[in-house]
């Protein structure tokens, strides 16, 4: 765990923008190679050379600052494809976000991350606020979508066809502790989809 | 927080089983009254009137023990009907675990119990062995039941439906940190089970 500090400017030097993506960055970085616990003010300042107020400034808590980083982190990586067809994208977007947290290593830091939420209230505000209800809305947008082409029926409860597909993961991530690796995404989103009506 | 201290007797007088019973209730109501927090050998041991090392004898941690005692605490709210009607049952059912964890004020502690599993490999382990896993046998035994009574085809993916319905409420609670009252259960189980094929 040798901790390369880098060189620090003097302050003020370098644009806001620059210092927070450089923090939100090494929080990401430390959240998925050493978990949760490595994710303090002091770490992530030294790691990003960046000052500890200025962390204090911008996020409640260290949790928070972690929640916005793995936001960040995996937008790119769950992506919401609209191919046309809905249970091809469901799929592939499932299948992404299995492979992050198995193959991708992000299953423990995100558990963590969770986990944390459950007893700290800033972070759970933050992971809600800027990870998990954007996410839903992403995921609600794509559904509308499928409802304009008759994929889903007009009156379909998008939110509960979301907790079905998510939640099942989380479900063996968080709750009963098995390998991800064993649900058949391909018939969760058949058994999704077609409860829903489509 | 006032604490009575249970009068102690002499050691060795009550049986093992009795003194095994006190320690889990009184884990178990220091757990939903007071939060994971409060869940501690020292507090447990003087709740009960045993002693701290019977408590490490018996269990590799408090959060061990505060899973063993969760699991009985909700055994009889959540016992699984068979009234030979799958959809009423299950309705039913996620019901009492709604309403367990809603009015019952258990929505707290399990989310804390299950947060603090995520950095507790001792924890975990207790909870998926003696709370979540039994209880997913539990759903198993019933939706068997309903292939039996052909309320499910043969081939369904009997663990995907469990994820779907119990991942459903885990995914508001856990993740999502909205209300769970607002989960249409008539609809969840409908979807879920046409969902299956049923």
């Amino acid at each position: 765990m040798s901790e390369t500090q880098v060189p620090r400017r003097g302050r003020g030097r370098r644009p806001a923008t620059e210092v927070r993506s450089g923090v939100l960055a090494a929080a990401g970085r430390l959240l998925i190679e050493e978990g949760i616990q490595a994710v303090t003010f002091e770490r992530i300042a030294k790691e990003a050379g960046a000052s500890k107020t200025t962390l204090y400034k911008w996020w409640a808590s260290p949790g928070a600052l972690a929640a916005e980083a793995y936001f960040l982190e995996s937008e790119p990586e769950l992506e919401f494809p609209d191919t046309g067809d809905l249970h091809a994208d469901l799929v592939a977007q499932i299948t992404s976000f299995i492979g992050l947290l198995t193959r991708g290593g992000a299953g423990r830091p995100i558990a963590e991350l969770i986990g944390a939420a459950q007893t700290d209230p800033d972070l759970a505000d933050a992971w809600s606020r800027t990870y998990a209800l954007p996410r839903r809305e992403l995921a609600r947008a794509r559904l509308r979508a499928a409802q304009r082409h008759d994929e889903l029926p007009p009156d379909a409860d998008l939110d509960i066809v979301i907790d079905q597909l998510w939640g099942a993961c989380y479900h063996r991530l968080l709750v009963l502790k098995v390998p991800l690796g064993d649900l058949d995404v391909e018939r969760l989103v058949t058994s999704a989809i077609r409860g829903a009506g489509g």
